[in-house]
């Protein structure tokens, strides 16, 4: 019963420090210590989200640069862990995506520093078996996370990394490192 | 039993893609994403242990800039963090200074995407056993990891985070992430 994963990177809508609602910008280690991450884990594709078009132009340049002539070159670990990235505009258009690509509709799994809403949110196993065999597409929101409309867009949420105090501040490159290693060692156990 | 953990990002000497012997940069992003995953997971302190001078004073700038003024009245969260950095030249010092806050000399312990030398390394519930009380220090090694020469110096190692196939190009950042992850739900268990 083993489900493929995904995971989408989302800027918009984000929270800011001030908990106002905003779309971020791109940013470029994103691409790279997630591409990685992903692809050390054995992700299926990583949907970087923004609505943009200009900030994905710009993205795909960069992207570019890895895929191909010197940084390819250099770097082909880089290279090879950044084809999984796929960028998108529209996050409604990621769901249909993955169904061509697995098969079945993903489970739409949201993440947060703080518990969200008022469902309660799922262990890495408890989602595991909540799958049934289906996909699973994990978000991540930049900026300061996920705004509470997306407890509406998805299906469930996925429990905070609790830490040895209050202090919860994790980089999102952090947090998506170690929600991939807890569904990969959980998986195997 | 609780031990302290104290960790060390090391920049000299380390490998660079082509297994040469190197002294690396200092990234911001490693000073702020490591501090930041460092302060959620209890750690004592981050050395950031840098031979060179002038590298340890643009260092040290761009710390007071987050410790004072604009960056920690706008980020406070991020100062916090950054309070865990020590920045150093020479490792030799990082135990002794673990000796003063800690009160005995720490178990020091290097991490690598593969495993190094003869000893098998220890998994994370091995390494807390071994400790008996004893304080932990932690190495992660920047660039393409701890030469061999790291091998001699310390007392262990600890598994490297295997993933999905033979892909194993996380980021140091990541890497840290996890093996903090670990330590951390490694200890309540």
């Amino acid at each position: 019963m083993n489900s493929d994963l995904y995971i989408a990177l989302i800027h918009s809508p984000v929270l800011d420090r001030n908990k106002k609602i905003i779309t971020s910008s791109v940013t470029n280690l994103d691409l790279h210590d997630i591409a990685r991450s992903a692809r050390t884990f054995g992700v299926k594709k990583y949907f970087v989200v923004h609505p943009s078009p200009d900030e994905q132009a710009l993205n795909r340049r960069i992207l570019s640069h890895w895929h191909s002539g010197y940084g390819q070159t250099v770097h082909s670990t880089r290279g090879d862990a950044l084809q999984l990235v796929e960028l998108v505009q529209d996050f409604e258009t990621v769901a249909p995506q993955i169904e061509r690509l697995s098969g079945s509709r993903p489970l739409t799994v949201g993440t947060h520093a703080k518990p969200m809403g008022t469902r309660a949110p799922l262990s890495m196993p408890e989602l595991q078996r909540a799958l049934e065999g289906r996909p699973c597409l994990l978000l991540f929101g930049t900026g300061y996370g996920l705004t509470p409309e997306w407890e509406q867009r998805l299906d469930l949420f996925l429990e905070p990394i609790y830490g040895a105090s209050e202090y919860n501040h994790l980089s999102v490159r952090s947090a998506v490192a170690i929600y991939l290693d807890r569904w990969f060692s959980s998986l195997r156990s």
